[in-house]
């Protein structure tokens, strides 16, 4: 299945000065980086939760299109949010996003603060199906 | 390996809301959502966290069992709980639900809070062999 | 791809009284429990968050070894640290240890507390290319 790739830069990926990837694909998975709502400069946008949390999603989309994935292939994420009362506002956007046979596993953490300061965080796990 | 499995209700698992699935399954690996002391119809059990972590481990394996995996395939689990001074409960339980050549690795963390007031969700990957 | 390995002990592991394996190797992937600034008997060295970065990194690597793994092999990381305030000193430990072409995915979680009152935890996924 080919050698490993590091996605640390791409199309609609933002700019940053970590030392680490947006994504590493191995053997059919790719692991994504922490993605927050920045834009292509690598700066922050602040918004409501969800304007956030659509930016966030987005820059993991791109990670993972450059990668070779899609959302399809996404098996499970985790997001940090600094209030956890506001996850209905999550699942909306979640219904938006996937389609009801598809849907990720999941797991949600309440943390104190983020980089930026910002709102909302997500990495996750996806793998295409090996034939 | 076939396509992939998206387990969103089956047996023992609670019923919920949450635009998620219990678990995904693919290419041997079975990603689980994390999982809280609740009973089959979502309705949070309030109890001591050795009473919690037992429901929330219930409901981890029957997610297991329902992608057809077993406690054994488990690798790695990610922890929430509010007072890691308590991790001593915790691992007498894991004496008890895991022989001691079978320890899956395992990571926690303490949150300020978890959804509906629990005192600990449990998340993690099981992989079966690939002969 | 053989059966699992549970690294419980090893040359350069924490002795520790958790119930939980140091790392699971299973199918070319090798999953890596929380590691702290530990000493090989299990006890807690209070460091600058740099000195005990570098400890946790040791004992994480030494996980890696012992399950036949090297750090290129890192494909994700997850660290909980109390300040991420201070994260630049773990981006410059990150650019000493891994090369700019060669870098892991990372997400980082403030946390209140890390056990024996650490400032830093590190856990991961390492996966050799299957050819």
């Amino acid at each position: 299945m080919g050698v490993k790739k590091y996605i640390s830069e791409g199309q609609g990926l933002p700019n940053w000065d970590n030392p680490i990837s947006h994504a590493v694909v191995v053997n059919n998975m790719c692991f994504v980086s922490g993605q927050l709502s920045l834009d292509c400069d690598g700066k922050y946008i602040e918004g409501s939760l969800l304007e956030e949390a659509r930016q966030a999603f987005l820059n993991f989309f791109a990670a993972l299109k450059n990668g070779g994935f899609n959302p399809d292939d996404i098996v499970t994420m985790d997001m940090a949010m600094l209030d956890i009362s506001k996850l209905p506002e999550i699942n909306q956007l979640y219904i938006e996003l996937f389609p009801s046979y598809k849907r990720p596993a999941r797991t949600i953490y309440q943390v104190d603060a983020l980089p930026f300061g910002g709102k909302i965080k997500i990495s996750g796990i996806a793998v295409q199906n090996v034939d």
